[in-house]
């Protein structure tokens, strides 16, 4: 490892908040030695709790991971929040909501927050995501919270890299449980059922229930039901505890290296696949254009090309 | 190309429903001969209006996409409709819909609806769709309409392969238009409010109008707003004008073949993912558990592993 980059890890690992910042800036946007930095943070990851959280906009998570925030500062453990906002361009609403959150904390140290917004990419918003866990891991924070605005596949995919994920609803939206999508229902380990003073939060309950009578997890765990109202404060200890219970249950049945083994795995898939991609991208460089023209004409067939392309890139270094 | 493919294809392009559906299921499942036929297949398509259909669930969708296939019936053109739901597999919503709307067009072999469920694998399903969209293409369906439910990343890549896409909103759900997440509504070529005679039409309306005045379009097209009432047919025929003006436009400013060309480097790109992860994968073959174990043990550094894979894919035939 080079002389720089052991000093930006010491920096890092010594709380600087600016090297924090920038850290993950260069792993987020591939700048030089983003490659180099993260081989040599790795060593120093696996300690920090990592949750996910996740619901539909309007569910009220920013307010809840506020509130869960608080509560692990009072136990003095550090904090490192993910918020990432797949927000229009149009609306900006990621940028305004989390000014407003950063001044909140603005006093305290203990409490980094980070938002990421959608770019477009083909899956880099996950990867990007996973690889700023990897630096507020590796910089010493105890606990990493990754919150994400969404119940689709692009939700599904980030916060599964999380150890524990929540995922909260809300009465009265819409048809909700039966809007949830495929995969999220399937990967929380907790819900939460915010803003749980409004009519109709019972009627959310059953519909949890009924879904989970239909289909038992793999590692026998029955996902609970915490009812909050972030607003007030009120069942964020609760959830704390749903948390460190699920947390105590993987240890005592043996399921945390088995489940760390699960997500490496595909994380590995994915990992591969982004760096794939760039290499075939690379490959194709200027042509691509010019093969599009050929497809569009009916000149040449993608399958084909696709097919030629793969082939090539086997035989060359 | 061999005698088996000649005679599914000229089954296909003679109308047959059941070889239609075989082909499809060809394709999505990646069966046997999968690449074989859809590169026999490729000569026979860009023929087909491809119309891309997207909302927030409860939107409408599925009403107006019927309506429209009913209109456009009455013009005597054949219609494909891809109904790609990627509700939950608790609540079966796919199956219990498509079943009901098939019913209703039981009778009209001119239109032809087939559901796809999403499989929770990495991208799979705007392949699948794309795919599926060829062969009815192929088939010689006049039009075909992709219909999502959603307004993620997810719907983005189904859409966005679509000639004309068309994004549903409707009055009182919740942000409206502060809800749509990125992406999507860049995307719209037309915007249609349903459900207009409910409270608050004007008011989407008029979020939509504000945020058009924030960014205009490469191609200097002004999305209309189309106001429908589905259930009741209303708006059916003044949305099919405006999908027909957009066509209109794009032909007008020779932009028919720019779009066709950014549409396929796009798709080119995706191709090329899935075809290099699939290499990938099977490089990694059985060690892939081993690997993640071994990462999960902090043994081995996931970034130097991914490097050093794809170093080796690089040299090996």
């Amino acid at each position: 490892m080079n002389q720089e980059i052991q000093t930006r890890i010491d920096r890092l690992r010594s709380g600087d908040a600016r090297a924090l910042a920038r850290a993950i800036s260069t792993v987020e946007n591939r700048a030089a030695g983003w490659s180099e930095l993260l081989k040599a943070l790795f060593p120093h990851t696996g300690k920090a709790r990592v949750i996910g959280l996740t619901g539909a906009p309007g569910a009220g998570k920013s307010t809840l991971v506020d509130q869960l925030a608080k509560h692990y500062r009072k136990e003095n453990q550090t904090v490192g929040i993910i918020a990432v906002d797949p927000t229009s361009p149009y609306t900006g609403g990621a940028i305004l909501g989390d000014r407003i959150r950063m001044q909140d904390h603005y006093s305290d140290p203990g409490i980094y927050i980070r938002s990421m917004a959608t770019r477009g990419s083909l899956g880099g918003l996950a990867r990007a995501t996973a690889d700023a866990a990897t630096v507020l891991d590796a910089s010493g924070r105890d606990l990493v919270m990754i919150e994400t605005v969404g119940v689709g596949q692009d939700e599904v995919d980030i916060v599964r890299l999380a150890d524990v994920t929540v995922v909260i609803l809300v009465p009265g939206m819409g048809d909700d449980v039966q809007t949830i999508k495929a995969g999220i229902m399937e990967i929380a380990d907790i819900f939460v059922i915010n803003k749980s003073d409004r009519e109709g939060a019972e009627r959310v309950e059953r519909e949890i229930r009924a879904m989970q009578s239909l289909a038992a997890r793999n590692d026998h765990w029955t996902p609970p039901i915490v009812k909050t109202v972030a607003s007030e404060g009120v069942g964020t200890t609760e959830l704390a505890e749903a948390i460190a219970n699920y947390e105590a249950y993987l240890k005592e049945e043996n399921l945390v290296f088995k489940k760390n083994v699960e997500n490496w795995q595909e994380r590995l898939v994915e990992m591969l696949r982004d760096a794939m991609l760039e290499k075939a991208r690379a490959q194709m460089g200027g042509s691509i254009e010019r093969y599009a023209a050929e497809i569009a004409e009916h000149k040449r067939d993608p399958y084909s090309l696709v097919e030629e392309i793969v082939r090539a890139l086997a035989t060359t270094t």
